[in-house]
């Protein structure tokens, strides 16, 4: 096949799965931060996406997010089913590698991102309704916005926003739709005086560990090739999430007396939210900056604007990766340099002040289409089938309702 | 090192770790599904097979399957301790990588076959009595297996079967082997009446994704270099693996009224095994359709057929690799293209219905001698040590009988 | 950028984020195997060095230790900040793969070697002393050995030790500042009398599981290229894992009459440790003997040695490190060979005797430099700030005193 380069594809294999592990990964993150009695149904959502993603997908979701463009807004049909997406590289995308390797890099993406909704609507929504809105939510919302920063033609393609790996479309997305959801969802019975803490933080922090593992994939990988720009990705991930778990933790001692290990995990979330679309535009110690304030930022959302607020976005999937998101998307807008990465723009600390104003745009129109339509979804699917489990359902717990099983057996 | 490409050689190293990854993988898949008296004995049983097939395997194993053909049936002994089998690349099996990390490729193969029948057996096995069981098995039946099918002058080979990645010498040989010893051992004390449930669903689940994971090493990875055969394998994998697990929690959702954790799971891997054959050969609208019919069909076996039969199959290693194994290699013989891969042939609905004859006959010969060859070592080794533990150790648990550990602590 | 091989770049990305998982890896690895009451603050431990570490190394960690160089002793600040280390390959280190990747393969390391470190003081050591400790740790005893070792103009560099992924500068030089804190924290309450076993066993197999899976990338990835040697030091690296972790279930077997999963786990860790040094200059067969070696020998010091001397070493990281790794630096003064590594030497079996003195010069003389400065940090910290928690936070436990959280919920 012509115009493969074996090293690129190497790299880019193993990103694909290293996105794929993030999934899981998130299963473990969120379900060690519900109860007991909830668990297996947050492992479940997320498996269920996987499933169900990754056929829509290829099915027609690649197709709409970056098929032959129409008008700026979407793709269409034309390759759907992947007809045409072969095994010869398409130089819009990715040069050097097999298009379905891009495609397929892809796919991850949006598997993911529906699946970090599940954290605003845990321990209290029908498994039906899950999946019916899962389903039209990626058709609807993700495979739209995708197109719009992504794929050729789209229109903040076109207007120069920067977005590396997925600020606007994964994370404030995500964090939008989150945000809706916990809204329309409504609070946990008994939210938020007598919630139970986490039921398993080390299921939390080894879910941690692998999106920390898979998210080199997701940055780095976005490069779509192996040399100077996935290396530099890769540092700057890691450096923004290394700083936002210290930066956490700091707030955690000054704040509430004690440093916590789910301080320590949600910082390094955070921190990796932010420096997503910023990964390959930014120097180390840029990183590092974007990292600290993200930390401080999203600690700030989830401890005290949320309190404030009342809502219940119960695994703080706005809080880290709404607000994360945006947080990443601005401070692009400030630290990018052309020097990283020449294919981008210089931000305002480079002497581009109008790059700030782009990535304002793109935050501000991606957020509002997110929730806008998230919000709309919901309420359509909570009329059809009901979104949420009857009231002695949510007390008994999904697990044993929704799915006929229980996690953990005491005795054997 | 001439002729050795780096981009291969990376894919081919990160494929090597990532099927040793599937083996601990494999020990929380087993693990969380046995009762909490059982978990040690499984998780030891999987991590003892690495230390003693690794061993096997550069001793005398690899030389026997891989080695200078001897009729058909077997390789020699000359390469035994690795002897010639150097840093430089074997045309005849990869002509871009080191011969050795073909070999090693191929160890982690050997290592995962043997563990995957532990499934079988878990829960009453004495540990001297499977540790013999799993040296000879290796020795006796997984390496002349593995030379009819990829060796060099192999009969499997010559005769036009197509396995790209070890479904019949993985999984219809591991299959047949966990039914002979389903057989010869007998059901567990209290089968099926007074059986737990799973003790932690969260580790089988962990153990799924770290299987998935990485079966991207043990199918893409048979690409034995980085490119478009690789990438295309890599994506039936996934598409398998998702297909099958929507379908089995369908199932599970139609005839016993809620999809379960535990289902989604169990497809997954049925879709994996049974796409391990097929993957190299097959488009990704084939590896849907691979996947949702293996998925129903290990369900039919493992939820109807096992329950009917009586057999005590306990963690469902025949009913998902040998049914899932031979499910997929039949349907190899429908879907095969060689649009895909040149280098294979065309299937029954790609014009060439003798290659399901081929694939029909592998199946036949694999099942059958893997079975005959189990059944009577597992009968010699009853004799000669005994295979199962005393009742009461059955009722203490292996952990405590075997090993003298508990698994968890519950004060302190 | 010129000379950047996309092949070796992809493995060496592979090898990083390889690495970045053992320390994931350890927290579990270390977690599982102390009382409940204590998990959080071992994962705590271990996360929060790659926070601080990862920024002291960007910032001059990696100055100190790769920089131009004074005199043998230590690198300059020179590259402070990364000043000069950018995306162009620095062919003193690595000439195929971009400069800030060997930098930030080698963070991975600078970040997992204090990590060992917690095995020595786990269940009683104070969050803030563990920080400054750790910190200080880094950057004076660390940074200056790895120059020594890895360095341009490094003195046992200049020497001829050889040292291929770490046993002088992770394993003896953590071994040893954990011997140092053993003794300078003194024993937790209760030992050895009245001990819990490790409150979840599968968590530490999950850990070893993992720290295997990555010392690929440490081993192999020390290669810093994707070719025939770093295939040589990955199956160096995993048949010394194999063969060890069978030896000390063997031992077990012998003295204790039972294998245990806990020795299994040990045991492979040992292997691991003990191959490090010698992993890119011996042949397969060596590896397996060094295994069985490390095995027993580790096995005999862990159960033997360490009940007889009585002190409280409590997760065996200086029986484990400090001894295996001192093990694998001499063993490889005996098999280390030319034919597998041009750049290497000859040892005592392939005729060199010299190479043996220099091993052991190079063991001694880094064994006494940590034993030395980590004493007299551990008594400095204690001074200041107090190394140890209050009797009754012990008794209460560190996740309580230290984080104001518990692992675990047991209802809800």
């Amino acid at each position: 096949m012509t115009g493969i380069d074996t090293g690129d594809t190497a790299w880019m294999l193993v990103s694909t799965a290293l996105v794929m592990l993030m999934t899981p990964g998130l299963a473990f993150f969120y379900g060690g931060l519900v109860r007991r009695k909830n668990v297996l149904s947050i492992m479940m959502q997320c498996f269920m996406i996987i499933g169900v993603i990754s056929i829509q997908w290829v099915l027609f979701g690649y197709s709409l997010a970056f098929g032959p463009d129409h008008g700026g807004i979407i793709g269409g049909l034309s390759w759907a089913g992947l007809h045409g997406v072969g095994l010869d590289p398409n130089p819009d995308y990715a040069a050097t590698i097999p298009h379905q390797l891009f495609m397929f890099f892809q796919l991850m993406f949006a598997v993911i991102t529906p699946a970090l909704i599940i954290g605003a609507f845990a321990e209290r929504m029908k498994f039906s309704a899950f999946l019916i809105f899962s389903f039209l939510w990626a058709t609807i919302v993700y495979d739209p916005m995708a197109h719009w920063v992504w794929g050729v033609g789209g229109m903040l393609r076109e207007l120069g926003a920067l977005d590396f790996a997925g600020g606007t479309v994964v994370h404030i997305n995500a964090g939008m739709a989150a945000l809706a959801a916990a809204l329309v969802v409504g609070k946990r019975k008994g939210y938020p005086d007598d919630m139970s803490p986490p039921h398993n933080l080390p299921f939390a922090i080894l879910g941690a560990a692998l999106l920390w593992f898979g998210w080199f994939g997701f940055n780095a990988g976005s490069a779509l090739s192996s040399g100077g720009l996935s290396v530099s990705a890769f540092i700057a991930t890691h450096m923004a999430a290394a700083t936002a778990a210290v930066a956490w933790a700091a707030m955690d001692w000054i704040f509430s007396k004690r440093p916590t290990a789910l301080g320590m995990i949600s910082g390094a979330v955070a921190g990796l939210v932010a420096i997503t679309p910023a990964s390959g535009y930014v120097t180390p110690l840029a990183a590092i900056a974007i990292g600290a304030l993200a930390g401080v930022i999203c600690y700030t959302s989830v401890v005290f604007l949320k309190r404030k607020l009342g809502y219940d976005d119960s695994l703080d999937a706005f809080g880290v990766h709404g607000i994360g998101g945006m947080t990443g998307a601005l401070l692009t807008g400030l630290w990018a340099t052309t020097v990283i990465n020449p294919a981008g723009f210089d931000g305002l600390f480079h002497g581009n002040p109008k790059q700030l104003l782009f990535q304002f745009i793109a935050v501000v129109g991606s957020a509002a289409y997110s929730f806008v339509l998230s919000f709309g979804l919901l309420k359509l699917v909570d009329k059809v089938v009901g979104l949420r489990v009857k009231s002695d359902h949510e007390n008994i717990g999904l697990d044993l309702t929704q799915h006929s099983e229980s996690a953990y057996t005491v005795v054997g």
